[in-house]
């Protein structure tokens, strides 16, 4: 049975029409109804009120756990609410009965059903915003007070699937709430109970082989950085019970003690930083955005491949879980080796001697620049070096998109105008240039290898972020296909 | 001879007022063009276009030396561009000749070398919003590419005078440029270049009597404070030559080894914490805004005492540079003691004790709060605690006022909204509510203690911060005569 699509004839082709989509077309039909009956209200109508919220906790999207654990909620959610209405799956922490199949000939009432699980979800995530959240129910003209949790109505569905979401998944191990150390004042959601420290400082670099937080900020205002969300690794997984199946190799060459290992590593830091290029600065800004490059290229590969609203559902939780729980996996090995960054080996290897490298903003490849003052293209993100978290992240999505799509074809494009860079506005690049992923493997490789380009990871980091985000991949879909199955 | 002003008859009396005006009539005003023949293009045009600048930067204006440092090169922009419109003065950083007395019959001379000084020292400063300064001249029906230095014509005087300031003052020692320590590339301006480390991590008192950086941020999303700008000890005054003549006690009550005093000052800060009311917690919100507070209350008085504009001018260039020069001797002072902030020595001294104390927005005094989990009801501000910056500057500005105004008298109100409180919107204060400043000194005195009660400092610390303040402030006061003297 196929239904009708938003663009039944011509899908989006490039993350710049998805854009589009996101930020000005969807927006500015809020005011009307939403068409409940034969849209797909996940698309139309929940991620555009759920964007804004996850780009104001982290401006890039660029904290990986904190929008993955969102993104993997709010598509919880819908697969729970819309469990129901499929001939044998059950939620994940739900089991709300099965409706009869002439309910779901239409996608009325899966989504109503998701409408208010994310209701639920989206409160207990981003409480501040509950405004929002009730303009979504209304731009749909469904009722926020409506508290049904009848199993025999969508809203009912809806409501009880988002209540035993929210009731499981508040205290597992992220701290939502701030309440992990028996807190009961001054919580501060998501803050760190497990007593991290780095052994180095913004200020010394003691132990050259370890993670140093780096120096951020501007115009005067400078803070330095903290391991975000280390709690991630006790975090409790989908896919799996103990993350310590999942285990990276030793960065042994971030070891000072392998001093050559640990200078030849540096030195290819260096290397792709004097040659970058247009396309790898362009591929290295997509993907550090996890909503532009892991979210809008499921959405697309779900319009390229016509998914029904049941199965947009479906693949879209299983991306976002397959990268989730890959996360608490690779946090565990981050924490565990603590390794350093690009940053803090080249300015320890090279002090005052002079280095060819990138310059900054607009100065392209410079051949004097003081080893102490080198800086990675990108800004680096808050957490240990080893394993890539990137890397993993999108070996993750592109091999769950492999097992659920059934193939490696992609076909994704994205156009980046002349000067759009947001490191380099108005210079980078220097023209109109479009990035092309004709395959899974294609969109894997560069994101892995983006994080080495723009100088944020050593070489060997990104090799161990891929095999473990391809095998909990594969765990995450034998789960989905195990729910899917009623099991 | 008086000149017609915005507010002939009825000046506005309170903040409330005053966030109107520079909020919403002026803005709304952009579009129709300035009236410089009568106007004071300075409180009219450059302060509504300069706030946004400022508040980017700092969001709550808290971070006062970069906030002085913006405000004070702005006005002596404005006292060096209208000094050849006295019968005698000079401008602080050029001597531009002297004028015709028919020439400033009316505000239209000053106030168009005002604007184009102002374009200057703003591009200095926030060069990223050139559109902006440029559109603040065209405002006024200036034409931004006026390039003339013509000494005959008050557009260029105001470029000769705002060329001449920011080439004293892009080096001063504040690192604007990001230049410091023989920097080429990826400069950060406003950037330490002093090697400034603190003893203590967030993570671990090692040193309970010196300072703690903060773990500042919400939401996951944690930072470590980093002591902003140390190299403002060694930035160039105005008005003395040497910062070394402007010496505090040493905290002896912050010295862990007297632990009796050590204990006692923080037991007066949990006190404080404990009994705070919504009008102290009002005084400390104003305070701690330096626009809101400083500020506002110097274009307040310059209403109510029916300034001219060039006495407008000299009163705000005084005020700000008073507070500058301050700032400058403080942080001295706070880099030579290294001082411990009241958070980390309550959790150092009760840790899982109980305390009595606020318990965090709406949340009241509770009885059960572990010692550890103490927090100021104001953010902790990112600097060392000793002394007091914020009792510094409101006391230069206090007696920066009283020298200039002839006398102590102020009366400004302030009106406090119910619910209007940013650290527990809709909750404080629970009326409406009036602070009422009758003179300098009760403005003075409320500054300084609403940092005590609002739990970011020590009670020795304000009396030590006012003195130095009050000194400067009459340094500033002669240095500002003698340059209207011509010397």
């Amino acid at each position: 049975m196929k239904k009708p699509h938003l663009f039944p004839s011509r899908y989006p082709r490039s993350l710049t029409l998805l854009l589009v989509l996101f930020t000005v077309i969807l927006p500015a039909r809020a005011n009307e109804h939403h068409n409940l009956t034969h849209g797909n209200a996940a698309i139309e109508v929940v991620i555009p009120f759920a964007i804004p919220a996850i780009f104001e906790a982290s401006p890039t999207a660029g904290d990986a756990t904190l929008v993955l654990r969102a993104t993997t909620l709010i598509t919880n959610s819908w697969f729970d609410a819309v469990a129901p209405y499929h001939p044998t799956a059950v939620g994940v922490y739900s089991n709300l009965g099965r409706r009869p199949a002439n309910e779901s000939e239409n996608n009325l009432n899966l989504n109503i059903a998701l409408l208010y699980a994310s209701y639920h979800a989206l409160n207990s995530l981003f409480p501040h915003r509950n405004d929002d959240w009730r303009a979504m129910l209304a731009s749909a003209g469904l009722d926020p007070d409506n508290n049904t949790t009848a199993l025999t109505e969508p809203a009912g569905i809806g409501n009880a699937a988002g209540i035993a979401l929210v009731a499981a998944r508040e205290n597992d191990g992220m701290n939502q709430l701030g309440n992990e150390g028996d807190r009961t004042y001054h919580r501060a959601p998501y803050a760190d109970y497990t007593g991290y420290a780095p052994v180095n400082t913004a200020y010394e670099l003691s132990d050259p082989s370890r993670w140093q937080p780096a120096m951020t900020g501007s115009n005067g205002l400078f803070k330095i950085q903290q391991f975000v969300t280390p709690q991630m690794r006790i975090t409790r997984p989908y896919s799996y019970h103990n993350p310590k199946r999942f285990r990276a190799r030793p960065p042994v060459k971030s070891n000072v003690r392998n001093y050559g290992a640990y200078r030849q590593q540096a030195d290819e830091v260096l290397q792709a930083s004097a040659s970058m290029t247009d396309e790898q600065k362009a591929m290295a800004e997509l993907f550090d955005n996890k909503i532009n490059s892991l979210g809008f290229s499921a959405v697309f590969a779900s319009f390229s491949q016509q998914l029904s609203l049941a199965e947009f559902i479906q693949y879209d939780f299983l991306t976002n879980m397959a990268a989730f729980d890959t996360a608490i996996a690779i946090w565990q090995e981050k924490a565990r080796f603590d390794a350093v960054r690009p940053f803090s080996a080249i300015r320890y290897l090279y002090g005052d001697e002079l280095v060819t490298a990138w310059g900054g903003p607009g100065q392209g490849t410079v051949y004097d620049l003081k080893g102490s003052e080198w800086t990675s293209y990108l800004p680096v993100a808050d957490h240990p070096e080893y394993p890539s978290g990137s890397a993993s992240f999108c070996a993750a999505h592109a091999e769950a998109s492999r097992l659920f799509l059934g193939s490696d074809q992609l076909g994704y494009v994205v156009s980046v105008p002349q000067g759009s860079s947001r490191i380099e506005p108005g210079v980078t690049p220097a023209a109109d240039i479009e990035l092309v992923f004709p395959t899974w493997s294609d969109f894997e490789h560069n994101c892995s290898m983006s994080r080495f380009w723009s100088g944020v990871h050593f070489l060997s980091s990104l090799p161990e972020g891929e095999k473990i985000g391809n095998r909990v991949a594969r765990y995450a879909y034998n789960f989905m296909v195990a729910k899917l199955n009623g099991d």
